[in-house]
């Protein structure tokens, strides 16, 4: 057993380390690694149970720094565990090291990437949920939170769906050093401010002051001892602590101590402490199942049926086939169709409620666990998790989203409801992938295909209403393709849709085709990836893409087909029709007229080109 | 003073109208409508200030309906209160009315649009701080709540503002109906689970039982009498109240009622009870100023500052002229500058802390009351708040966003701190204005011309490093403008840059021309509405267009030169050259250098694009 003077030591070292890995950086958050030191090096030292030479131990525990700028203690701590040297340390924040500014999973012992406040709890919930309800296993998962972020509702959403769920296998240490970024918190000091909330939202709290080891210790020793309910150890801290240049001062923040040189003195110089952090327990990975075929529902042509739906009872199948597959839905279930899963599988469906964020972040939460998840709610509501899905892009975190209710084709429930923004947001996202299926077939394949992924976020737009099966249950869908679905050697135009309006661009198409105007009809269902090859055959053979997409004008599928043409190849002619009225109420057929992204909409738009074409000037 | 049974009647007229207007349009939310119809009539009977004819006065008390799918009762009270007519009300969710399934701002009665949970309280706070702290206004905020949107973390971010705040003229209601969409709430009707979290929270709290008019009566004037706190008043109450076929039932959410002549009977018939609403007092309005000139800060060309730095002392100009300008942040005005604002005019700053979604909420309600509201953080943070911004925009509120620390520019701190969505996502939004300077004169610019904007969300990206001023302070940048920075005869393309990539695209110019390469160079500040007229010239002058830009490739300036050639013409050849990769720790040159957008990756683009000119087979 380590000694209470020993682990005063260690947060010593930590502080001498982060002040020294700054001051190499001339950037970062000395001050703040300083104040949470002592909480650190307890938890290292004491109760973390880690094998650091094998990141991917089931039975390890969980470490989160929430507080994602504190990132040199996480390194000093690395360093102490004997995974990088003190060399590695002072490449903090260089070009090319693994050390960034804030921590990222390019580090294999951290899960997540942290550095947007108030995310870390969320998705350390996901992982406790995960432990408690998927694995019953004996892992611990700690979460670093700063003061400042407890500002974020994202948080109280964690507080309340672990406080629901009682998750004792979760603890929260809150380095309370009093100080934000530009100034003094809310609640500075005040650790009973901070105790009744969380007290009320069914955590057992402890107070503690956060640079006594021997308190730490027993604060840690008292979590541990609660098994009904998580417990949050709330320890009053000073922002850099140690060194008197900068200790409890304002305007510290994010950046290195005035002096390095004199700090180290002051904090009693440099130490080489190793820690030998506790192995855990041997247990059981879960189940990996990738690859395994599922049985998938299958559609008749002709057929009338919602794609939503088909995205729920795809799911429920690739549930059954597959045992590392789990649902998460923000209240919605009956909605999204999540609910044809969560009755099949009752044990690996998640009711969020209405709280999208800590939806999406369990999600992420599971995924660390090796857990393939699958998250719901209407598209438009994503937004509301817009910065979790951001950083679960930065963690390379495998994460399946769909999103249901898209566009204006809802009818009657206006604006609020409708997801005319959703592809825009998914599309930005490094490394996404982006899906809109228009028939049930293309979509239960879509999900197939989404469980077999990797990492990245995947991103399924489903529909509300019932649309016309046209594809047969055989047929394949692979990411990145496309169908052709109307083609001739005297097409004039393509036509290129996704979702509902494949279905009026095949009307449009029938229209024209009666007229004696040839058009192609391409079905876009990967957004991103889009098919270049497709669409540079389409732009060869007929010069010109006329987009429809149930979406704004900007960012969705008429921006996607740029990605196409883009490397100084010739562009051809291209014709958007999308949203770009602000809805109120009407039926779907009166909403897709209103917004002009209907049969007759495409038509008219067809033949006002068409008739433009036989003009003289339009080949200039 | 109306009598309680004569309350009990109202309540019921308000059932009965939500029967028959769901029933009408055979959607919408009957039962949700009916479960708060008690709430709503003893508010509007007896303690709603407002001038239904005079919905701009001044001293109106403000009405949130924050589960705005309850709208029925909204309408069935403006009924009521002899607004609407009984024919209008059966046009409830028709094409045309404005009665849509949601309610929005189209009825001049209603602030802003609900639908989106969890949204109303947290704008009902910006109300109310504008009301305490700037107005010293004696109107009241009620928002009436659903118990299913308390999951949202938008919620008890303003549970916390208001109690950190103190605001005694904010009363939340909260309809306790225990039922969500799918099934029951966490807590159901737990009350006490509710008032433990809202008083540890800093609020009086109010128990009642929702269906009995005296007590509720009671309960408001509870609610009045608290002076240094917000109150709610927690109201149990049943799903589907005073109609047995649904009366808190499962499954019934969200639809009419199954037989709705049955269920107008059970209720007693139709009535037509009108309500005399109490008129406010006379009060002053908040002091219009638009159009007043700022004396704005001026830069020297040659001189290196930051387009942040330019941002608060600009908007601490504009706030010296303009006594109708507030500036909001969320704890971080020391990056975004908007400290400049804070320190010139602290009564008009506020502090939101890091709860992105209460801070533009804030600013939402304050524009409600006529103020021209500026919110700042780092642009990567706005993606917490999308949710709310989308809903500001189908609000169509006036609201101007500043986002600082835009793209890889920022340097060492890594992705997590990076926007490079934030584009996509602000070009999304209906009716939105997305603006991105390159130098400090233009920035003053944009933000003097960004208070003058009326409705619609406005957004500049700002950057964290000092860039060359390269215009004179006299010069006009109109929103949709752009500026031509190099143009010759022998141009071979144009590259379009903004922000930090107008810098490296001059660098790449000049590097070009010297090498006998004449290109020009547009700069594009208006990414939307974007400059039709310059790019069309440039595309008929120099046949290709190269984008550059830190943002990723999909919906930001790339994707926005677009909107000029969607309506079938020829389009020009087009580059694309963003950030495609996911960036570490590394310099702010690093960063450019790595994505590709740097002048030297801008100068190798074009050179492939010359040389591949000069081959035969490009022109096919």
């Amino acid at each position: 057993m380590t000694t209470d003077q020993y682990l005063a030591e260690l947060g010593q070292q930590f502080r001498v380390d982060a002040v020294r890995a700054t001051s190499h950086a001339a950037s970062g958050h000395a001050t703040s690694s300083m104040s949470a030191a002592d909480l650190m090096a307890v938890l290292l030292a004491r109760y973390l149970r880690y094998d650091f030479d094998w990141p991917d131990h089931p039975g390890n525990d969980h470490l989160i720094l929430s507080k994602g700028h504190a990132s040199p203690l996480l390194y000093a701590a690395y360093k102490a565990a004997g995974v990088i040297s003190d060399e590695e340390l002072l490449t903090f924040r260089d070009h090319g090291s693994r050390l960034e500014g804030h921590p990222t999973p390019r580090l294999p012992w951290v899960d997540v990437a942290t550095g947007s406040l108030g995310q870390g709890l969320p998705i350390g919930v996901g992982i406790a949920l995960a432990g408690q309800r998927l694995e019953q296993a004996p892992y611990r998962v700690w979460v670093l939170c700063g003061d400042s972020e407890l500002a974020e509702g994202a948080v109280w959403e964690a507080f309340e769906h672990a406080g629901y769920e009682k998750l004792s296998n979760l603890t929260a240490i809150v380095d309370v050093n009093r100080l934000g970024q530009r100034g003094p918190t809310r609640h500075e000091w005040d650790l009973d401010a901070y105790a009744r909330r969380m007290g009320a939202f069914g955590w057992h709290t402890i107070e503690v002051d956060g640079h006594d080891p021997a308190a730490i210790d027993a604060a840690y020793g008292e979590a541990l001892d609660v098994t009904d309910r998580p417990a949050v150890v709330l320890a009053r801290t000073m922002k850099g602590r140690g060194v008197a240049a900068v200790q409890d001062r304002e305007g510290m923040h994010g950046k290195p101590v005035p002096d390095a040189e004199e700090a180290v003195a002051e904090l009693g110089g440099v130490r080489d402490l190793r820690v030998d952090v506790e192995r855990p327990a041997a247990v059981t990975a879960p189940r990996q199942t990738h690859g395994v075929r599922a049985d998938l529902p299958r559609y008749t042509v002709g057929d009338k049926v919602a794609t939503r739906n088909a995205y729920g009872e795809a799911l429920a199948a690739v549930g059954s086939a597959r045992q590392d597959v789990v649902a998460l839905d923000g209240e919605v279930s009956d909605s999204t169709r999540s609910e044809f899963f969560a009755k099949a599988h009752p044990d690996r469906f998640f009711e969020c409620y209405i709280a999208e964020q800590e939806l999406v972040a369990s999600a992420v939460g599971m995924q660390v666990r090796g857990w393939t998840p699958f998250v719901s709610t209407f598209a438009a509501f994503f937004t509301r998790a817009h910065d979790f899905v951001r950083m679960a892009s930065v963690s390379r975190a495998g994460l399946n989203l769909a999103g249901s209710h898209a566009g204006v084709a809802i009818g009657e429930d206006g604006p609020s409801q409708m997801g005319l923004e959703d592809l825009a947001m998914f599309r930005s996202l490094h490394g996404s992938t982006v899906l809109y299926p228009c028939d049930a077939n293309q979509t239960a394949r879509l999900v197939a295909a989404m469980a077999d992924g990797a990492g990245g976020v995947r991103y399924l737009r489903t529909s509300r209403g019932a649309s016309p099966v046209i594809y047969g249950p055989d047929e394949e869908f692979p990411v990145g393709g496309s169908k052709l679905l109307r083609s001739s050697a005297e097409d004039r135009l393509t036509i290129v849709a996704a979702g509902v309006t494949v279905h009026e661009a095949l009307a449009a198409a029938d229209e024209l085709a009666a007229d004696g105007v040839a058009v192609r009809v391409l079905d876009m269902y990967s957004i991103k990836p889009v098919d270049a090859h497709a669409l540079l055959d389409a732009a060869d053979r007929t010069g010109c893409l006329l987009t429809v997409e149930d979406h704004r004008s900007q960012g969705g599928l008429g921006d996607a087909v740029l990605d196409a043409f883009t490397d100084g190849r010739a562009v051809p002619r291209l014709i958007r029709l999308a949203v770009d009225t602000m809805p109120g109420s009407a039926t779907p057929a009166e909403q897709l007229r209103d917004a002009g992204i209907d049969a007759a909409a495409i038509v008219a738009a067809v033949r006002r080109y068409v008739g433009a074409s036989a003009g003289a000037d339009v080949a200039a």
